[in-house]
């Protein structure tokens, strides 16, 4: 069942699951699609990447993974136009930052090719597996972890980079009430926060558990050491409306560069909505909310696109956000994901088409 | 071949391989025993813990650990004495905070006869791994992953809690020179650094491989925030003599609450030495470096035990540490490798005999 398709060496699977899946019935990210593209890394350079059935991974117990999280990861997502044509949304954004992680990591970064052939030639395989409803879209997720082997803290000398893909439905269902962090961290001066690295989540896992019995979906994060200011949520940049201005934070070495986010500011730029970056206080968030300027918030991210934020929890008082008729939210989310699905134009040329 | 030792189940192996290990010629944590604990969270529960021989994991690529970093680990050593009794050092010490990390990563705890009695069975099985040889030890690596599938970042459903061990010699060879970190950061305030967390190894190494290239061994982290204030090392808390007096940093939720600092601190105590917990400034180090009052520098960590430090680079100035004859470092490492190899008699009740 061998072939070699753009270079790359495909060994298919003898039986597909796909007739097991109800396309119309999508979670996120729990059902995957039956190939998986793998490479390792090993005597000191990233070997051919292959396509392969998707299938288990067999570790030593004393692999890297298990012990230091050394792993960075990506998410991204691949959608069906009318047509049948395949697009993906500013991958090379993508693979640019996937290093970026992984440099930070002290994981070895990866060839343009490898990430980027791969990535089209998986998905040429599994070009079935593409959802094709509104508001469904194949979930691609690149990542490389440490998988060489020793109970020394040090940078591993084997590593596997893997993307796996899982049609998917949407993240959140529905608004989100958020609170916003006085206590708890996601990520130092100096630290990790930057980088898609494993570690960031699994640290937020705790906090957010708290907020979720307090009656809340997501943390939004504030700076460690004065908790004043707003940085990001647990995967998702932040954007404020007051009045009729649009907020964000800076990035830095805490935050995450999002492409929704950059992408949200270019296209409410180009639209003529006031942006500003800067950063942003609790307490200006606050002082809007309680005069009525604070229009609008919502997070931005691959998985959940635009998630509008109904309300927000501080210091133990409760906000709530206006019910707008047209909001900034439903409007850009309309306007990337016409984009990113092929329904209308793509004056930034963000969109990039996988031809099979 | 199966047994129940201890209420444990106990798979042996059919073919050891002590016979290919160099007992007189061991690394650190890259030789593995025989046998492995393994424990299984699911549906809800720890389930029991079985000894089996040591052998790869295998795990869906979704598996949660690959992707958020959800993972906690401990670290600590077995000695035999002269009559091959075999000893622990403070074993409920690391069994209590592997369960203080887990719960900061939202990860079940572990039950305390489950990590006892399966470290005690292990140890009975693979008790021959457990070199004799002054400096040797049988590391031993007790640690908990998520196992459990899917790319929502949220915490798994399933888990396991391993305990693999290595026989191993040193973690150092010699002094090392260290690097008081300016611009990186270890943690954040609210962040996860008193957890023994994967995630918080991995961040280090990008760090620590930039002063290795300018000829440093290890990184003294100092907080984020200002950088003013000395940490910890990467496996290792610090101590510093100023004239005659012994100073090490308080824990914090960004620093690790050794059992090997909290030993010295209660021996240095107990004879005369005269301790200070505080907060210990950059700026007070170098200038005890200038005008000759420092002494001596040393880390505290399971694995190294104490490691003298011959000298710190900080905002590119060096300094060295003077040569003396009697060091506390010398003094209190042979006290407390002389408790924990049964050497000497015990006085504050820290030893823990492994009985077969
Ligand atoms: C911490 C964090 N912030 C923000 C984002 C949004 O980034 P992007 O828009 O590139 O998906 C993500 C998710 O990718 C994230 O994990
Ligand atoms: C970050 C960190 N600090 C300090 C220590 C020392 O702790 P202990 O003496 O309990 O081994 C360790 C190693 O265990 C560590 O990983």
């Amino acid at each position: 069942m061998n072939a070699i398709i753009n270079d790359i060496e495909v060994i298919k699977t003898k039986s597909s699951k796909i007739s097991e899946v109800d396309f119309s019935n999508l979670k996120f990210g729990n059902t995957f699609s039956d190939h998986m593209l793998v490479c390792d890394y090993k005597n000191g350079k990233w070997q051919a990447p292959k396509v392969v059935p998707y299938q288990p991974i067999s570790l030593d117990p004393s692999a890297k993974i298990f012990h230091y999280g050394q792993s960075v990861f990506e998410g991204m997502k691949a959608y069906k136009d009318a047509n049948e044509n395949v697009w993906l949304f500013r991958p090379l954004d993508n693979f640019k930052r996937l290093n970026i992680s992984s440099k930070r990591l002290a994981i070895p970064e990866l060839p343009e090719n490898y990430f980027m052939d791969g990535l089209k030639t998986l998905l040429q395989v599994d070009s079935n597996w593409i959802p094709k409803d509104e508001g469904s879209s194949l979930y691609i997720r690149p990542f490389v972890f440490a998988s060489g082997n020793g109970f020394h803290a040090s940078p591993a000398d084997e590593y596997k980079f893997i993307i796996a893909t899982a049609p998917s439905g949407a993240y959140f269902s529905g608004k989100v009430r958020v609170l916003i962090e006085q206590k708890y961290s996601r990520s130092a001066n100096g630290g990790v926060g930057f980088a898609k690295a494993g570690g960031n989540y699994a640290g937020q896992f705790y906090p957010t558990q708290l907020a979720v019995e307090k009656g809340y979906q997501q943390v939004i994060w504030t700076d460690d050491n004065t908790h004043e200011y707003i940085e990001e949520a647990g995967a998702m940049n932040i954007f404020v409306r007051i009045n009729d201005t649009l907020i964000t934070g800076p990035t830095s070495d805490r935050i995450l560069d999002g492409i929704t986010r950059k992408s949200i500011i270019q296209l409410a730029e180009s639209e003529g909505i006031p942006v500003e970056v800067r950063k942003l206080s609790v307490h200006e968030v606050v002082a809007a909310a309680k005069d009525g300027s604070l229009k609008e918030m919502f997070g931005a991210g691959t998985a959940a696109v635009i998630s509008p934020i109904a309300g927000f929890g501080y210091k133990d008082e409760d906000y709530d956000l206006p019910e707008l008729e047209d909001t900034y939210a439903a409007h850009l989310k309309k306007r990337i994901t016409d984009i990113q699905t092929n329904k209308t134009d793509d004056p930034f040329g963000w969109r990039y088409e996988v031809k099979s």
